[in-house]
């Protein structure tokens, strides 16, 4: 059964090495996107809260909550963070969403090749119309019927096992900063049996979802933490895949370099069992304590008529939308999203150590964490009290990610959030290489890993979303 | 560095496979624990609640607590599980212990071979006596400093980074069934200067640890759960190691079988994708809810002069105890333990597939996972509602655990859990191999896994404290 296991690492790697697909170039997709988003458009309305018919604030609390009490709920925390000596507190309202959702790509190997079923569909928070989304994204709530609306299509594929098998199926967490223990099932399963292709829906090379991250808010979040999970490899080490004729990573250039860095037997700078000990280390030193307090109790933050805001204008605002399309579950309906102040940075410094790249990580702590800690990248400037308009605010690493020159810039594109959560929320993801003689300071936070490394945090829920996206957005063409 | 990972693992192995050690023979370990015995004895006395100096019953909720706050509290908790159609409800008492401690052991290299210091120590609650410890046990209280005692010996070693390099470091929760979420770091630290041998604490090889762990209750929990993280292999595969003249695993021994089990391509029956969407889908497919009530508001549990029981005799008591001794951080105090019904079973089911041994592991659903579920040994019939006694209240497989033939018992051993919480806690560890034809009852619940696999889990802290156990106990010679 090894022979298995090989299998599905390279064959999503042969699939990330191509465009070619007979059902359309990726051209012919950008064409079909923007028609599909023109079909589908949402009319998108902030209001005032008192205009959202299903949402309210409850008497007791002041909590945003839906009258079903059932999708999420609004409410404030108090955050208490301790670490040596240095303490920090302070107070904000999080997202309450415990329960487990599905974001599920269907894949298909068609003429030897791996094929993924991906979705043209709009979102009321999404900054530039339509996306490039999962076969399926459902909340618990969506697939037990809560709301009443049609069944999303594709379920039983990820409901019933004996329709499909699982290639990559794990659980990972979002935004640490906004949502309290939100989870996702992040699922790839093989169908073998005929999938009928439903308006909206589209076969994929990996290759072709690899083009479309470099367009700025085309692939959803929900596509790139199911995508960051992906193994990319040949198991047996890194034999180039597919060299020259056709189409491999070219030798030298940054995706092979990529391709090295997630084999097996790469050379770490730092030993697995290192590397684990950092985070251990990071875990015990640091101390997290998140109390749930109402939301009408909230010094520093204030509830206006079409916003909660911080007082200081900071990390982000409550608000709410009225929404109308045709192209859904439900027709209309209105709902609370989260709107950051301002646009975000996540970046990664990469750097070859002893010939093979790697990628500098932090321990990130952020309120929703589900263990304190969060294995992040090396800047994670997003939704916080700093500001990527003040350096004086500035996290490490971010003067270089920021003013990196252009020889520099492996990555560079502006991605949105979740638009079923967060409301025009943006930020610049980057990967910046710098040079080998480069010193990162020393600091017990931040720790050097390869990506075969990082993959395997990834895979165990490790490492936060906003990392995860930029990973995803990673070629190894 | 890669040659530094390698050389863990093989270094662990090596000494795993001798007991050749000039500073003392297994025999005479046996003899000087006796001796440390008999010298540090404790006098234990169970006393009613009352005559606790440092313990008392919170007046507003009943919780059993420390004068200082600290230590830990014993409150109720309500659990709710439900899995599809069925719903279980239960309250019970609860060790709450949030803070993170260390369980560590110093290794040194002395001679071309790994040694590790080992201490003979009591316990109160242990069922009989002196035990071979961690170098170091500490909560987080002891190392704070909160019972103003003396500073716990070489706790500089496990804080001090520069001082040791860490081999093994991993954050392991401990028992799920009276703990809420406790947690320690298991720690192995080499260290390359002359380590000092205070009075109690000697050098052992791990292969004479894993041969004192088939003496009954000599080795305590917290040596088991710091050696169940030590990977045993050699990285390049599974050629046999000092075969032969340097004392290696015999061919075709049921320890050159686990070996094999260990290595890397050992040929799974499934592959680690398989392995993980089997353990994702048991987490999605229950909901544990836990929520903490007052230890006075437990209808089914009553409060004795000298424990707090379950009206129907199940589960566990909550005692206290009285304990005078000479040798501790300090000289006499009295605490609660929690204070078993019966004797628990813990169990592997093992098996060849393809020619591979392979480990029967359950997800196991208990109040204090940090995760819903834990992966478990096939059999798991601890402080539950379960009784080892009543046949008709057997879960899967006890039949073929408990009645197993004598030629097919890999391991069997009473082993007791930590003394410092549980008053004489045992269970009966063993192992036992079933025919290759042997079929699995089909259950979404149950999935065979190589010893690597195993491992892998362990790693990441998804294993129980009891499979870890056991797993400790296996030995490779």
């Amino acid at each position: 059964m090894i022979s298995e296991d090989t299998c599905i690492e390279e064959r999503f790697a042969r699939s990330a090495l191509t465009e070619d697909n007979p059902y359309q170039t990726t051209d012919d997709a950008m064409r079909w996107l923007n028609e599909r988003g023109a079909e589908n458009a949402l009319l998108v309305e902030r209001v005032p809260f008192t205009a959202l018919r299903e949402w309210s604030f409850e008497s007791s609390t002041g909590d945003l909550v839906h009258r079903t009490g059932k999708f999420f709920r609004v409410h404030g925390i108090r955050i208490h963070v301790s670490e040596g000596t240095e303490e920090r507190s302070w107070l904000q309202p999080i997202v309450d969403q415990p329960e487990i959702g599905i974001l599920g790509i269907i894949a298909k190997q068609i003429d030897g090749q791996l094929f993924f079923l991906m979705q043209a569909k709009l979102e009321p928070g999404n900054p530039a119309g339509v996306q490039l989304t999962p076969t399926l994204q459902a909340t618990r709530s969506n697939y037990t019927q809560v709301h009443q609306g049609a069944r999303p299509k594709y379920l039983d594929y990820f409901l019933d096992r004996a329709a499909a098998t699982p290639l990559v199926d794990q659980l990972q967490f979002e935004q640490g900063s906004t949502f309290l223990r939100k989870r996702n099932r992040n699922v790839i399963v093989e169908v073998l049996e005929d999938v009928p292709v439903e308006e909206d829906f589209r076969w994929f090379t990996l290759g072709q979802i690899k083009k479309l991250l470099r367009v700025p808010n085309l692939v959803s979040m929900d596509a790139r933490t199911v995508l960051a999970c992906i193994p990319l490899r040949d198991r047996a080490g890194h034999r180039a895949l597919g060299r020259g004729g056709d189409g491999g990573p070219q030798k030298g250039s940054f995706g092979a370099r990529l391709y090295q860095s997630m084999a097996h037997g790469e050379r770490p700078a730092n030993a697995d069992h290192v590397v684990q000990s950092w985070l251990t280390d990071v875990k015990c030193r640091v101390q997290l304590s998140v109390e749930r307090i109402p939301l009408a109790d909230m010094p520093g933050w204030a509830r206006h008529e079409r916003a909660i805001s911080h007082e200081g204008a900071r990390f982000f605002e409550v608000v709410g939308v009225t929404v109308r399309a045709k192209n859904r579950e439900v027709s209309a309906w209105d709902q609370p999203l989260v709107s950051p102040r301002e646009k975000g940075m996540v970046a990664f410094l990469v750097k070859e150590i002893g010939g093979v790249l790697h990628f500098l990580v932090q321990g990130v702590v952020e309120p929703g964490n589900p263990d304190i800690v969060s294995v992040g990248a090396t800047v994670h400037c997003v939704l916080s009290e700093r500001s990527v308009h003040d350096p004086a605010s500035w996290p490490p690493y971010m003067e270089e990610a920021v003013h990196a020159p252009q020889s520099a810039i492996r990555y560079s594109c502006v991605q949105s959030e979740e638009g079923g959560r967060f409301y025009h929320a943006e930020n610049e993801y980057r990967v910046v290489e710098v040079d080998p003689t480069f010193a990162a300071v020393p600091s017990d936070r931040y720790c050097w890993v390869t990506l075969r490394q990082l993959n395997e945090l990834v895979r165990w829920g490790l490492v936060n979303v906003e990392a995860r996206s930029l990973l995803a957005c990673l070629s190894i063409t």
